[in-house]
Order: structure tokens, then C-alpha cells, then sequence
């Protein structure tokens, strides 16, 4: 930047791409197409250019109107150039992706990154870097795609005490699951059709493990509380192992089963987050969030309830998001002004014990069918002061005297801590065959 | 402001309030709970301060931590003080509003305001004064209370042409449609429970007849867009004259009747931008947008579809949006930044006829039941080449020859200019006893 601030002729920031994928390209072409528009909606503050662009394969021809001394094969061509004053990483991971937004922010260069493994896992790192240097990390395409919802949290709702957050946050488990539901698919071939449409990746396992959903709401949390979270305190649990069994008892029994992110601060200080299939009731706004979209449910002290919804990934949703970014970045670095990307603001983590998180519960017994197994589990339960709220054992009309093997009760709010070592002593007895199924049931 | 820019001790920023009412109480209630939280998230760049405040009877006791020296009757002393940096307009209206924001900006003082009605009716002028003094105008609260919309509009969808901006953002209005519709009230019933509940002002009138809404769309639009927009040239119809017989006639066709803007770009560059009750699809997610719930779906070219939900008035959810204003203005004020209020970037408004635009219809017509009269209004129709979709006169089981009165078409798309003209000719029939009623049945 060469210009005087204020001056009439916009400065000109100089954007880098580590990486030219999907998302990269989207990014080309929001900033080939909506440019000038940009430039103008910054009152002609500045102008914004990608100056240069790591690619694995350099001889990979990628896009028309982009020019051949754009790519370099190593990303240190990007971080180090000069001319680029923002450095955006798209290359995913936690290793090299970390030596790029380290190397960069110790250039004090301003970082935009849509990777939230990174973020999540290694945040502590560089958010140090980020303060260290005076270099800003932004990060709105990290969760939820399209959707606004880091700018909503740190910026909109900055005069709010964030009471919950509460998501469907990955859109491959929320499509499967869906699939699940509505057409009666098992597990693999949900998850088959999925990857036939793109929605899932070759290698699936941070989807449907729950992990990458996971990671996205540690950094919210991050974002509302002010602290690095370590993901080991972080409850996560993915949608790999539930059966149609228990889709089809939950559509029976009123509800709908999504892969949820809770966040949830509590009145003694501790922050609630967990990661796992849900039930939620079937009349609820967030049941109806269906294929691969997201949606976040917000709760402040003074803005009340809100909902944020659209599209959690894809080429455009994701590249509109690291385009605001830019933008955002563009206007501190044009006018020397001190950056606004999220620095931590407290060191308690503070995360909530599972053991001491309370909801109400779907449980599922596998037993063997013979007089006083009903009492037994019941008597358990009794003693240990876990109250049954309701049962599901539907019997074959046509067959009322076939054994039954799925025992369903669901159960009142209890700690989890609780219901876990009650249900030990379930498992005991012999006519119960195997591990418990457990849902939650969500209290939205 | 006396501290260096980058100092370990925040500076301060001091806001001057106009009007203690509701929201300016709950301005004050969130910065004295949250400030602490507030300046942390700052990086402790700054901590805000209200140290003025206007109000109309000074002897009236308000709040009680608030020491009697902030308040004063006389808005030139908010204003003019020097310890000001911001000012908070909160006491409605176009006139005495514009003086106060007017003053404040010759001073060079930045604005915050939640006054749609000031901003539509004379944004032209205020926008001018806004980059005349390099003094920022900021208005998070003006449109949807609680819900980020601005700033989404604004900031996260730069990189966005904004394709379309549809809706529900009079709350009042949408709780007294949902009354009619779930408790089967008449239009003054519901109106008056609205009232009771506070729901509705005393006087309702820019609520119900529309304008409230139509002056939120009128900003939306100049955000995406740019440019200033005459009020006269929007169109804008209230829920004042619908009736319960359109409400149950809606609901059997399997639509809700809700008060809806619409603001949307087509593809020649012209802004379509109304405001009127519409029929929406019962499986649309905007019909399930109940009581005082605002929601606006924003549909860009890069982003997608995303949908924004939230409570879209009230004391906190307002006061949230304030606060999330005054906070944004203090980085740049801290900074010594230039400005991030919205300008105008655009001269062209380029508001689309009404006349030129199209939508099915659903019409009634309150006819003589005579032989001839289906036929005779049907021939106008087809005459014109207005396609009929349906047809909707049910007939009550136990008295199938008693006469009909209501007769109701649904018509195919066209432009609503043909459809006046055209309906025109219907009401010159003798057999047609009263202006005809339309509703657009929208295409979400």
C-alpha cells in the first residue's frame, strides 16, 4: 500500500490464496465478479487483489481469466510477497496449514482461514501469534458456510452475555440422518448416497464422527466466552452408529434425530459442549432444518432468541464468507487502524463435566424376553432414583405374543454421570444382552 | 478521547442519549451489566461511557443507579458536550429526530439510531451530512430489533449482489394476522388484544397500515443496493382491510396470509420493492414465523439462501442492536479509523413499476348469483389472457343451492398492472357488487 489514507484513489490491498480448490476459485470469481461493487460499497477506501496463489500442481490448468505468474508451487512465495498484505489459507489440515497462518502472522500479515480443525486445535498457538505480532486471524468461513454467525456473535451481539448456542452445524451427518428418516435408508447407504452427491467427502470420518461439528462449536464457544478451549474437555459423538431402529422409535415418539452442537453457560459459570446425535421434538424450528443445510440457534441475555440459517458449505456460500473477511480486513489494514479479529479475553475454559450435564433421556435395552425383565430395569432405576417419564415396546398387532427385543424407556432429566453408572448395573443383569442405546432428548 | 491510540489503558468513549424511554433504559441496564465484558472483547481498547442523556421530563425518576446529572431536558446539551463522541437518537419521528441527528453530524459526531421512519423518509439528506462531515450514521436497530440484519446486509454479504430480501418485519402486524388465522378473530378483535398485550402501539397506525415495514424494506433495499429510495415510489399496502373471509379462504387453499416485503433485483437491474399482505405456501418456512417474531430470508449470488430469525422489538433485543452499534463505532473512533457507517454508493434507485411486476393471484369477487355471472367474469378474463389456476366458492354441504356471494379465482402470473386493468373492467359487470379483493400469492 503506497497511498495516503483518505485519499481519493482506493488503496490497493493485496490478497494471497494458499490453496486455489473449490473454495479458492469461488474466491476468485466472487472478486472478478463483485469487485468493483466491493470497492464501492468501501465508500472507495480500497481495492482488493489477489496478487498471488499456491497450487499444488502448478501445471494444473484451473481457471480462464486467471494469469499463468499468478501460481507458485510453494506457499512461501505467498506468505513472503510483499505485495500481499492478506494471506488466506485453504489448504485444510493442521500441520503445513499451521506453519502457513504462523509464518504469516509472525510478518504481521492479517490471515483469513476457513479451517476450524486448525483453529480448534491449535487456536491456543496461534492466537498468541495473533497478539504477539498484532495480526489479525478471521475465520467466518469455519462454521457454517454461508451463514454470518461469527460476525453475528462477535460483533452483533459484543453488549450480550451468550446464555446458548445451540446448531446443526455439519450438513453431511444432517443429510444422512435425513435420509435415514424419510426414506427408511440404513446408515451405509445414506451415507453412500451422500458421497455419490458430493456432500460427503471420499474419506468421511470428521463428518460422521462428529469431530468436524465439534470443532465449529469450540470455536464458537471460543468466540462467545473469550477463552482457548481444549477439544479434550469437549463431549463428541457422531452419527456413525445409529441404527434405523432408533430413527424410526424417535418418529414414532415425536421427535427427530439430528446431529446437535450445544453450548450452553450455565448459571455457576460452567460452559456445557457437547457434539452428538439428538433427539429434538418434531414441532421444533430446528427439526425442519433439513439436506445439507445449518442453522445456529443464539440466545443473549438482551437480544433474546434468534436463528441463523443457510447454506453450511459449498463452493459459493463458503467463498461469500472468506470474501467478508477480506473486506473486513481490508478496511483496518487500508486505514492503519487496529485489527478486529478475535483475540481471547479470559483464560478460564471452564468447561462442564459430561457427568454433571443434565437432559432428559431416550434409552433402548436389548433383552430377552421372559417374565420380570421389565421389573427388573425398572427396579434399577427405582433404586437409583432415575424416574421413568414414559415406554415404547410396540407390539406387532398382527403378533401380539412375538418377543420383544427393543425395551425403550425414556427418562427423566438426570445427570449424565448418573444415568451412565445406573445403566452399568442394568447391563449386569443377564437377561439384558447388550450396551444401552442412549439419545438425549433436547429441552429447546 | 485523551489516550494514545494502542495505549494499555482503554480509552473512553462517551455516549450521549436521546430519549430514556424503553430502549435508551435498556441501552443504559446492558452497558452497566455487560461493560466490563464489552471493553475485554475490545482487546480493552476502549470502554464506553454514557455520560449524557435527554429526556423529556427531567423530574421523572427512571432508573436507579443513574445519577441525576446525566439527565437533561434539552437534547442541545447531549449534543454539544464534549464528552460525547456518539449519539444515541431514540426519541422517533422526522422532525425534531432530524435536528438532533442533523447537529450531530455538522459536529462530526457519530450517530446511532434505531429511527426507520427519519432514515427512509429523509435518509438523502442525512446521508449527505453523513459524508459531508465524515461522521458515521449507524442503524442496527432500525430494522428486525434483536436480528443482525444490517450488518449482514451491510458487512457479511459484501461480496454479494444481493439477488432478493424477503420479510416479516412488523411484528405487530404479523401477531394480529396470526390471531385472525389461529383463534379466528376479526381484524379490531385481535387488534385490540394486540394493543392489551403492548403489542401494538395506542396509535397503531404506521403498523398496521404498512409503513413500518415498508420504511425497514426501503432500508434493506438502499444497504444492497446503495442509493437512496423515495418513498413514493414504493409500494406499500397494510393489513387494516383484511378480512377473516380472505384469512379462512387462505387457509383452506393451503396458504397463511402474512404482512411481507419483498425487495428484489431483477435481472434488467430494476429493484422490485413492496410491502402488502401476501399468501405464502403453509410448507414455506416464513409461515411458520409466528406472534412478534421477525424473519428476512436473504438470498445472495454468492452466499445462497439463508434465513435470519429473531425478535424484532422490545426493550434488550433493541437495546442489543444499540449497543452492537456503539461498539462498532468505538473501534473506529478509538482508531482514529475511517468510518464504517453506510454511504450511499450508488445515484440510480431504479424501483420497478408496480404495475410491472407479477405474481399469481388469488382474487375475490363479491357477486350477484345469478345464471351467467361465472361465465361473464371468466370471459373478461380469458379476453385479456389472464389464465385462470383455480377456482375457490365452496358450497355449505347442507344447503348446496343457497346463493354465493364469494367468488374466488386464482390467477395465473402477470404483470399487476394487467390484473388492475383487466379487474377494471370485472367491477363494470352488474353482477359484481364491490371492488374486487387481491392478494399475491408469492413465488418463495
Amino acid at each position: 500500500m503506497t497511498e495516503q489514507q483518505q485519499s481519493n484513489t482506493p488503496q490497493q490491498v493485496g490478497v494471497g490464496l494458499v490453496g486455489f480448490g473449490t473454495v479458492g476459485t469461488g474466491v476468485w470469481e466472487t472478486i472478478q465478479k463483485n469487485g468493483e461493487l466491493i470497492t464501492g460499497r468501501s465508500n472507495h477506501q480500497f481495492q482488493i487483489n489477489i496478487v498471488k496463489a499456491a497450487v499444488r500442481d502448478i501445471s494444473k490448468k484451473r481457471i480462464d481469466d486467471a494469469p499463468a505468474e499468478l501460481f507458485t508451487a510453494d506457499w512461501n512465495d505467498v506468505v513472503n510477497d510483499n505485495s500481499v498484505d492478506i494471506v488466506v489459507e485453504l489448504i485444510g489440515g493442521t500441520t503445513t496449514a499451521f506453519d502457513i497462518v504462523a509464518a504469516a502472522l509472525k510478518l504481521g500479515k492479517t490471515v483469513v482461514t476457513g479451517n476450524k480443525a486448525l483453529l480448534a486445535e491449535r487456536g491456543a498457538e496461534l492466537f498468541a501469534l495473533s497478539q504477539q505480532h498484532n495480526a489479525a486471524i478471521h475465520f467466518e468461513a469455519a462454521v457454517a458456510g454461508g451463514i454470518p454467525i461469527i460476525k453475528a456473535v462477535q460483533d452483533s451481539y459484543v453488549g450480550n452475555d451468550i446464555e446458548s448456542m445451540v446448531g446443526i452445524i455439519n450438513g453431511t451427518s444432517n443429510y444422512i440422518l435425513e435420509r435415514m428418516t424419510t426414506a427408511g435408508l440404513a446408515y451405509p447407504e445414506a451415507l453412500k448416497e451422500a458421497q455419490e452427491l458430493g456432500y460427503a467427502e471420499a474419506d468421511p470420518t470428521l463428518d460422521v464422527n462428529g469431530w468436524d461439528a465439534a470443532h465449529k462449536a469450540i470455536l464458537l464457544a471460543t468466540l462467545a466466552y473469550g477463552s482457548v478451549i481444549d477439544p479434550e474437555e469437549v463431549y463428541v459423538r457422531g452419527i456413525e452408529r445409529v441404527t434405523s431402529t432408533d430413527i424410526e422409535f424417535a418418529k414414532n415418539l415425536g421427535y427427530n434425530v439430528k446431529l446437535l452442537s450445544v453450548v450452553h453457560k450455565h448459571e455457576d459459570g460452567k460452559v456445557e459442549l457437547r457434539t452428538q446425535p439428538s433427539f429434538i421434538p418434531k414441532s421444533h424450528i430446528l427439526s425442519s432444518v433439513n439436506g445439507v443445510f445449518n442453522a445456529v440457534a443464539v440466545k443473549g441475555d438482551a437480544s433474546g432468541d434468534a436463528l441463523f440459517y443457510g447454506r453450511g458449505a459449498g463452493k459459493e456460500p463458503t467463498a461469500s464468507s472468506v470474501v467478508a473477511d477480506i473486506v473486513d480486513a481490508a478496511h483496518t489494514i487500508s486505514s492503519r487502524a487496529p485489527h478486529r479479529g478475535f483475540l481471547p479475553y479470559s483464560d478460564e475454559s471452564n468447561v462442564k463435566k459430561i457427568e454433571d450435564t443434565t437432559t432428559p433421556y431416550y434409552v433402548r435395552f436389548d433383552v430377552t424376553d421372559r417374565p420380570g425383565v421389565v421389573a427388573e430395569i425398572a427396579q434399577i432405576l427405582a433404586n437409583d432414583g432415575v424416574g421413568i417419564s414414559g415406554t415404547h415396546s410396540p407390539v406387532d398387532p398382527e403378533n401380539p405374543d412375538k418377543e420383544f427385543v427393543d425395551m425403550v424407556f425414556l427418562l427423566h432429566t438426570c445427570p449424565f454421570g448418573k444415568l451412565k453408572a445406573t445403566l452399568k448395573k442394568v447391563l449386569a443383569l443377564d437377561s439384558v444382552n447388550s450396551e444401552p442405546v442412549v439419545f438425549r432428548i433436547e429441552n429447546l
